[in-house]
């Protein structure tokens, strides 16, 4: 029976696939493995996460306890138990996580406000210039040149570039599981990120041309900042007109939660694409998203299903009673698009930060030489984003510098690039791994710490 | 940029894939296309089935708006834009809306409680089997060779064997649009469809013997219907033993609705997956999951946050008032993994409407001779379930009738094994087509009808 209990109830994928698959005859069904795999991965990565929640006893961000659990089971495979190796693989898989990140940033978005933003604007901007040209210039002539000697130039230049993009992913889940994304240092962190996405963008454009063409192209240069800036300022001024205007004409199909969540979903994704299309990564656009929905553009549907029951149940109340609940239900109505989305939430985060964990390869800890070296850098990682958080004016440096420490995917596409360019050698690859491994890791606890010392200070 | 726009924050798949895409350079990234446009594609899929939803004014059930939608993009290729033909072939698509129709079958169950099921169950096995037995009869032995004579007579064993098989995504989705779940007839045609599903299996089993090997093996018949029972009364009796112990187990780690919410939908997916393991729908193990979970079960969780909210709120006001207030919401906070699982379906359940609808070609229809046969056979496979709806019993048996007529990926299955065996023709495998196509599509207007006629009666 393999051909069905593969195939039942998936018409869209046989039609389309001009019934490849149930042509096959016998085997099980390949590309994408059985989607039954996939909905036990799911929810096998799903209940490991929150069995990893028990971190939070020892007063750690249950993000911490997502990548390790990740961490181990995606390492299983040095015990010799293989089971979760097609898992890593899976495209689906990843496809969900990618989701998974770009709804944890649309959250953290509609928890900001732009006002809040704007206030931080010039800090962040300052954070971020900083936090991008202090690792560049480390990675490139001092500490790369230093400890990786007789590698070409071209070569620094690449490993430097990978020290700058910030990943701030796992820093808006770290402020967001301790309550914080609502503090100064937070929206510093937020508004810079974006900026070094930017910034990240323009340094690609511009290493790549060195090492390819040995020269840069200002015009080119100028079109990133420009076709950047016109994005942002774009979404924020199009969306505060859009948003509102489209909640009204959907409303007159429909008034119900479903169409509230349809909308805010489908505008996060629209400005995700968008991002992307730029150039930019997706979840600045759905940050922009989020930053521009307010909950005053839907204000014509209706309050969620709950809540309106209870009101219809309280009809027949006194007028008193009636008005004191409506009253209560009013201020807490405002938050519903938020609520709306955390269920999609979570469902697809916590995909994101395991897989990340399962991406950690813990075998390339095992080559001391390439581990020192990557120490080393992970160390100049470090103390340059927290230099970084100096810029930050009046608050909480650490916090700020610690926030922006992470490194992640764009680095490591920088990396690829690089390698595939054939300026980057396997061993700097292994270092720049190691790197991301390492800031990944072990900002969560640092995070932790500073609040808490903060907390314990006021 | 290309690079970087298509994989930024992609860090899984980058680590997995050994950076081959990253390697590539330059061009756009490959396999599924760039995730960008999938996310775009989910936004148009989504707006354009809320838009859709407009057909509610005409007293339609949405999922007809869903599906015309979608056989609308799906054929725009026939006028020269072919815009959307990447779509149908996108895998994750495919998944997403996968997954949408297991979630709707485990809110479906949720909605229904097994006492309820079981009152049902003897009329429901009748009603099954009929329906089973006729359209077989009327495909292999009656329309079939009078229709399309000269054919061999494993051909009209495999056209008999697809007209069997009741497809409950529609139906299911037909009656919570029109508010019917908890009716006597929503009720049976659930439990019809769920043995129809294994007498499927069945079928599907002696049939294929019988083309390969010329017999049938009565101990592989004895096999199906043992684990199918052995599975569905495992999934009762197990979960209620088990849902109650993990309630408890994981509210020591946590309380909130994120446990909460994971631990149903994990429940689901495990099942789901289990289903499939044994041959039987993965839809058939999310409906058990919803049917097994029982709000009791997972009482050791908090209410959902805004209600909490407003209790925590009306803390300071009088008793009497607090009183009033609570055991209203005690009242609806038993809804909950309902209220969870929603957004998660909003999300997820359009797209494999608009997707089931995509997969339409029109073009079937463009073949005069075949199209007037599938009409013929088309009619047949309507006649024959109506007919079964008479083995009802006591209650609207049309409704019930019209519920099961419904054929969709089970009967495609079959017709594409019988395809890869050599017995079912290029003709014959078009007709089927038609035969799912226009059972599709009418059916929902078909018991919007009864539905509404059945009221006026009232």
């Amino acid at each position: 029976m393999p051909i069905k209990k593969a195939l039942v109830y998936s018409l869209p994928i046989i039609l389309a696939a001009g019934y490849a698959h149930a042509a096959g005859g016998g085997g099980e069904a390949s590309g994408h493995g059985s989607q039954a795999m996939v909905f036990l991965w799911i929810a096998l990565i799903l209940i490991a996460a929150k069995v990893s929640g028990l971190i939070a006893k020892l007063g750690q961000p249950t993000v911490l306890g997502e990548l390790l659990v990740g961490v181990l089971l995606g390492n299983l495979g040095l015990l010799g138990f293989h089971y979760f190796e097609p898992l890593k693989h899976d495209s689906i898989i990843a496809f969900l996580g990618e989701l998974g990140v770009i709804i944890l940033l649309f959250q953290i978005g509609l928890e900001s406000n732009i006002k809040q933003m704007a206030k931080v604007g010039k800090t962040a901007f300052l954070v971020a210039i900083v936090g991008v040209i202090l690792p560049f210039i480390a990675g490139t002539y001092l500490i790369g040149p230093w400890l990786m000697p007789g590698l070409s130039s071209n070569a620094y230049l690449f490993l430097g570039a990978t020290l700058t993009a910030t990943s701030v992913g796992i820093t808006a889940r770290v402020f967001k599981d301790l309550n914080k994304l609502q503090t100064k240092e937070a929206q510093i962190v937020l508004g810079a990120a974006v900026i070094d996405d930017v910034l990240g963008l323009i340094i690609l454009a511009v290493v790549t041309a060195i090492v390819t063409l040995g020269a840069v192209s200002l015009g080119l240069v100028a079109w990133i900042i420009a076709k950047s800036i016109l994005f942002l300022a774009g979404a924020v001024v199009l969306g505060q007109i859009a948003a509102p205007w489209l909640g009204k004409i959907f409303s007159k199909i429909h008034t119900g939660v479903a169409m509230k969540f349809t909308l805010a979903i489908s505008f996060c994704l629209a400005f995700a694409y968008l991002a992307q299309k730029i150039g930019l990564a997706p979840i600045v656009g759905a940050f922009a998203a989020g930053l521009v929905l307010d909950p005053v553009h839907f204000r014509y549907f209706k309050d969620p299903k709950a809540l309106r029951d209870i009101k219809d149940e309280l009809q027949e109340a006194d007028s008193a009673l009636k008005d004191r609940v409506a009253k209560v239900m009013e201020k807490h109505s405002h938050r519903h698009i938020e609520d709306l989305i955390e269920p999609l939430g979570n469902f697809l985060i916590p995909i994101f930060f395991v897989m990340t964990g399962m991406a950690v390869k813990l075998e390339t800890m095992f080559n001391l030489p390439i581990l020192m070296v990557a120490l080393a850098i992970t160390l100049a990682a470090f103390v340059t984003k927290m230099m970084a958080g100096l810029a930050a004016g009046k608050c909480n440096k650490l916090l700020v510098g610690a926030g922006m420490i992470p490194r992640g995917e764009v680095g490591l596409i920088f990396a690829g690039i690089g390698k595939s360019l054939g300026v980057v050698s396997d061993a700097v690859f292994s270092v720049i791994v190691i790197v991301v491994i390492l800031t990944t890791l072990l900002t969560p606890p640092i995070l932790a710490f500073l609040l808490k010392r903060q907390k314990e200070a006021v």
